[in-house]
């Protein structure tokens, strides 16, 4: 992983075999990065979505097999306990080009993956419901 | 709906039950934002999707059933007839993880919809053309 | 083309039979952009996706036929040999609402497309590597 900082602006490179929500995560708390928003593009593998079943109050996961150009992510960053906390939503397609999304819970590089990240100039935070299984923003 | 605003832009979320495009123009409003971008990730369900039929110069229209995650939502906020005019686009995903998508005519969140809008300095505003259908932005 | 500049950042309007890469290309070597990022919605037609084959070091490529929404159309400028480069991917969506997405190649504008484009104020610059077949980002 490697960036540069365009005024308070990200432009992150995720580089081959770099976990995407690991590494923005660990991105996030090495730079301080308290709330932002971003934007990205790139090749994934090992993708692995989530769908929220709102009755049970937890996701169903799923692993995309092969290889998948990035065609969308999407997400912020804020704070849960005190950490920074990814939320990102992807939208990835493979060689027959049909799309498939979700909830990204993990997705590891493959060529690359071109992050523009925004920090906000307010702390956004989060906490955890137990009765409802979401962690929906403190506002 | 609630918000916070981070120097110019605001994050702003949608709760349960809450339309996304009627919300939004309502916060535009009340607001007077009078143009912006967006972009948007979060769950949904009753989500009106449309595809412009160009030679007849409408929408078709059609309503995808059962919860969403959105996994992308994006768009533009301009004047219309002197009034913000909200123009999203989304893609969603259901728990097959096959994604779906069109413009955007109207969408329930279900658990939340975490949106980040940036005002621009300049409005924007369109025109509705009896013509073609369409309401391109004037420039 | 048109378009108008709020503060630092471009509101595109591309127009119909307007090539997006192409075009947006095009604006960012006469408006001297270096280095960008951008979201769009719009809707088009002989849309060309690519995929990118790892082991072969190259895109497969596929035309979808027929008009297509613009459900997501996300990407960066950077400068390739001293000329901007405009790298996209896209997510489309046909009249039975299924989305296909990749790479963008190249997407001919149906009834409109509306971009915004925000510069940075760093330059980006790739470099192309032979034996890879891709063009990263050099940081």
């Amino acid at each position: 992983m490697k960036h540069i900082k365009a005024g308070s602006t990200y432009v992150i490179r995720l580089d081959r075999g770099e976990k995407v929500v690991e590494t923005l995560t660990r991105f996030c708390e090495k730079r301080k990065v308290r709330s932002a928003f971003f934007q990205g593009i790139g090749t994934c593998r090992r993708a692995e979505l989530g769908f929220f079943l709102m009755d049970k109050g937890r996701y169903k996961f799923r692993k995309v097999p092969g290889d998948q150009e990035i065609t969308s992510l999407m997400g912020n960053v804020s704070l849960l306990g005190g950490k920074p906390f990814v939320h990102a939503h992807i939208v990835i397609s493979g060689p027959d080009f049909l799309a498939r999304g979700g909830h990204l819970k993990e997705a590891e590089v493959l060529a690359t993956c071109e992050i523009v990240l925004t920090p906000l100039s307010r702390s956004l935070t989060r906490t955890y419901s137990r009765s409802t299984g979401l962690k929906p923003l403190d506002f």
